[in-house]
């Protein structure tokens, strides 16, 4: 088997590593905070110093990081991946980050004889708990093909995209659909709720036909519950957002919905609600039908 | 069995009262034009030559018309159901009109002693013919109950959302969510192509996560294909996002997305692609990511 390093043991990363751990693969673990590294070494994982220490260690490199500069430390910088390791390293990222970032880091592993995969993840932590996250690949057929059976015991929707980036670029418009129908949701049961209408009962006739979605269940329920633990924060949809567009722009491409859910999101942070799940989207149009105050608490 | 008067004999209305034929119903039609008639009169309806006649002849007097101001002609009009009916009679809707239209009929019906349900239908021409429809139902129990049987026989997933009118309002809030979702499958799509990503892979990869709807599935094929046949017309949907726009006013809610989802198919409309299906949305983002000349037409 394998040996495999594992970089970045956060909500996501640590459940991933732990499925590969159970799995049998034998584990090097190493992240900035130390308390998942010991968690995991109690499990039998073993640990390292930096991320150059995980290369020298492995033979298949994996990160799961907030966001492109964070990868591009570990990859590139001192004491980073590429410091530590010997031609034939395989790296897979499961972060999500701009598409030319991950082409960029394809390219620069590519002069050290090292493959990559951008291999971003959808379905949140339960999904890198229970081993069933969607992963969207981009890299070269033969990476992907020794990639497999190690993304198969993280994830159970496993597609490859296309080329370097090409993972990235799914993942934002993954992002994109999600944003649109989370708003579209919370924007038909406020308007049932402003007319007198069980929200409820719209939203079980709605399912039954073609406005019918994933978000209309789960977010859906969430938004006529007032339930808003995450989930998925509203401030890593905002930063996923923030690829989406400034990819967008460097493909001339005018997104009018994407771009105006971004600002709703934008409203939502500066109003202090970052860590609220998406589905908080629905207090704002509360708010904006007077249906609570703008501090976001109590009903009129 | 009660006997069934039946007026607007459309796309939609056609394979409705048809339906009710075979089941058994004794059926009178009316409609603007002749040929729909005669053709169902070819197949055991009884014709009628006016709406009060239809009244006069019938228990349930049901429509399906293209917009409020041919709802209320049809009801309130000259030779109109009110004119012909006596108490006791039951009328059904299944037009998409404005949801203060709705509540005035039903008060305005209520005043003779008829009992209104407004219950309007999704799952377009092809649910209509095989009797799959959704059908939203506002108005009383009692009448709900009445009209259920003969429901059933047209459409699969009936809820009665709540009293006169409530049946519009979750018809609307289907529109929003399934405008919403069309803008947002388009994006997606197009950026995936402007990014150089096949954006069927992710399509596919899409629909086994969050983002999964039934409009990423259906309409996602149809963008995939090019193929804007309907469906569901643009045209009509514009009009019933107005019937959004209307009724979110009169309840003082802002909604951003439904207002702009609505401005670009005023572009489309002003092409001259109403007649295409909602999922020619995606045309808008080919022409504005410069991908189609504005006529819509050639590949660059």
């Amino acid at each position: 088997m394998e040996r495999i390093g594992f970089i970045g043991l956060g909500l996501m990363g640590k459940p991933m590593a732990r499925n590969l751990l159970k799995a049998g693969y034998p584990l090097l673990v190493y992240n900035r905070s130390r308390a998942p590294m010991e968690e995991l070494a109690a499990e039998g994982a073993g640990l390292a110093e930096s991320p150059a220490a995980i290369a020298q260690g492995s033979d298949v490199v994996i990160t799961c990081l907030p966001d492109s500069p964070e990868v591009e430390a570990v990859v590139l910088g001192e004491d980073g991946v590429v410091a530590g390791a010997r031609s034939g390293l395989l790296f897979i990222d499961h972060s999500t980050i701009a598409p030319a970032t991950a082409r960029k880091l394809h390219l620069a592993l590519q002069h050290k004889e090292i493959e990559a995969l951008d291999a971003p993840v959808s379905g949140g932590d339960i999904g890198a708990q229970q081993g069933t996250l969607s992963i969207m690949v981009g890299g070269s057929e033969a990476a992907f093909q020794r990639a497999l059976p190690m993304l198969q015991v993280m994830g159970q929707n496993i597609v490859h995209i296309g080329a370097a980036g090409a993972g990235q670029v799914a993942k934002a418009c993954n992002q994109v659909v999600v944003a649109l129908t989370v708003q579209a949701v919370a924007e038909a049961l406020t308007l049932a709720q402003k007319s007198g209408v069980d929200p409820a009962k719209v939203r079980s006739a709605l399912l039954g036909g073609f406005a019918q979605s994933r978000v209309l269940d789960v977010h859906g329920q969430r938004m006529l519950e007032g339930r808003f633990d995450p989930g998925f924060k509203l401030h890593l949809h905002r930063k996923d957002m923030g690829i989406v567009l400034q990819t967008a722009r460097e493909v001339q491409l005018p997104l009018l919905g994407a771009a105006q859910v971004t600002e709703l999101m934008n409203a939502l942070l500066a109003q202090g609600l970052g860590d609220l799940d998406n589905a908080a989207m629905i207090t704002l149009y509360r708010q904006l039908g007077g249906l609570v105050d703008a501090a976001g608490g109590s009903d009129k």
